[in-house]
């Protein structure tokens, strides 16, 4: 699988609006997207800190994953996104390889792009996504 | 502050051999520098994929703050590295915005850059390193 570069780095926080503030003041960072994914069950900020993109996700249940995420393990590092050429082609490689994937095919993530999730048994406790930026 | 972008992501693994084959197989991650920290209580190999850097970093006891994270939520994301142009500047301004420290003053990392740490409590549970890459 060819990867490009870290797309972004993902943070679950149990309050968005103050980690937004802390994350604007300590870090200088601007906030780029903020939407609602209903599907998920969170609320999400794609912030901008020179090149690097942050995800700050909080969850609006009790039931999605990134509320259990929050209630099992606290707020913290959530999932490390990776931008590859081909998204498709990146879950068929990760399968041959004996990768365990959440996502069998690209899904639409935040921003529009295409995005799969790999399954963290896979990588060591890490839950990776690939995301593809065309 | 001024942060350029992601200078690394690092996890903490209990089997450095294995994690390496398994990042090296799924992902073609490359090692470019394997060190034993001793200071630390830990092994660090430093990866690279495409223009995305991977740290993996296994305890070597029981009593490092690595292994007591290892012994407390299993392996998985641990920290996210920042480049920033000037590593005591942003410790300056870091503090002047009220962040607890770990490191108050740069001290060499892996690979022999300035690096500190924040502490996760001010960055709602991540912890944060600034690396400075010169």
């Amino acid at each position: 699988m060819e990867i490009r570069t870290v797309d972004h780095v993902a943070m679950v926080v149990s309050d968005l609006d103050a980690a937004l503030e802390t994350y604007e003041r300590l870090l200088g960072a601007t906030v780029e997207v903020r939407e609602t994914l209903e599907g998920q069950g969170v609320e999400a900020a794609l912030l901008r800190a020179g090149d690097a993109r942050l995800e700050l996700i909080c969850p609006l249940d009790t039931e999605s994953g990134v509320a259990r995420f929050l209630a099992a393990r606290g707020p913290g590092l959530h999932h490390l996104a990776l931008e590859v050429d081909d998204v498709a082609g990146a879950l068929t490689e990760l399968e041959r390889q004996g990768a365990r994937l959440v996502d069998s095919e690209p899904r639409r993530g935040l921003g529009g792009h295409e995005v799969a999730f790999v399954h963290p048994e896979s990588l060591q406790g890490v839950l990776v996504e690939v995301v593809g930026r065309g």
